[in-house]
């Protein structure tokens, strides 16, 4: 299922997500990879490049948002929260934001699933990063999430 | 020096900080602690409480602002480029949001203006956190700075 519209409607309900014009790129619900974007005029810093925080924050919500579509497709009313991250930023960006996030390597999404199902609760690593308009990785992202069901 | 007028139109220049309205509530360019604040209303998520990419922007703008005012207060046109940082999202905040940020634990201030002094270049590791209107910290942020003499 494409998640473009769910996606967006959290999002934008969120003001500082909106204010960075943070929307969905690629979103389905049962994808390996989930993309958002935003524009650099609203993410730019006193260098005229991104703003580190810009960077970081578009990384969580591609995180959070990938687990979040996978939650609703199954149906489950569920709360996403992030736990801790680790964040490089490895190169100044003078192109629009362009993250992708997926699960980290070793992390197994039947497995987390299972455990949400029979405990209501679980978590999961997800990986991130920013991509320039070459497709070089300007800024990456590893961040631990709470799954709960009910919250949020 | 008080720095906050100088502090804030840094701030404010940034669209996406400017968006969120973080402001200096107390910023001496020789104080050990620089303080950060920002409404709720504009940094709220899908939960009510606290957008995380919100606490990670004000704790690295709070460390990123100490570095500034003291490199300003030295009369130099410096560059500080956040290389990376580690974030931890304790409990969720439903208060304005408050962030404090001085020199990681084991940095000396001399030792990296003395270094920088002389190489143009230099680095300094900061700590910040978030506080909750009782005073409990409800994230911490470690996040190493790169300064650059004329960059910026």
């Amino acid at each position: 299922m494409d998640g473009r519209n769910l996606l967006d409607g959290w999002l934008a309900a969120m003001p500082p997500v909106a204010a960075m014009q943070i929307r969905t790129l690629e979103g389905d619900t049962d994808a390996t990879v989930l993309r958002l974007r935003a524009p650099l005029s609203a993410n730019v810093n006193d260098k005229a490049c991104a703003f580190g925080g810009s960077l970081a924050s578009i990384m969580t919500l591609a995180g959070w948002g990938w687990l979040m579509l996978r939650l609703h497709a199954q149906g489950d009313a569920a709360g996403v929260y992030v736990a801790d991250s680790q964040v490089r930023y490895l190169a100044p960006l003078y192109d629009d934001l362009l993250a992708e996030a997926r699960l980290a390597d070793g992390q197994d999404w039947d497995t987390i699933a299972r455990l949400y199902a029979g405990r209501g609760r679980a978590r999961a690593t997800m990986s991130a990063r920013v991509l320039d308009a070459n497709g070089v990785a300007v800024a990456t992202l590893d961040a631990r999430f709470a799954l709960l069901r009910g919250g949020g």
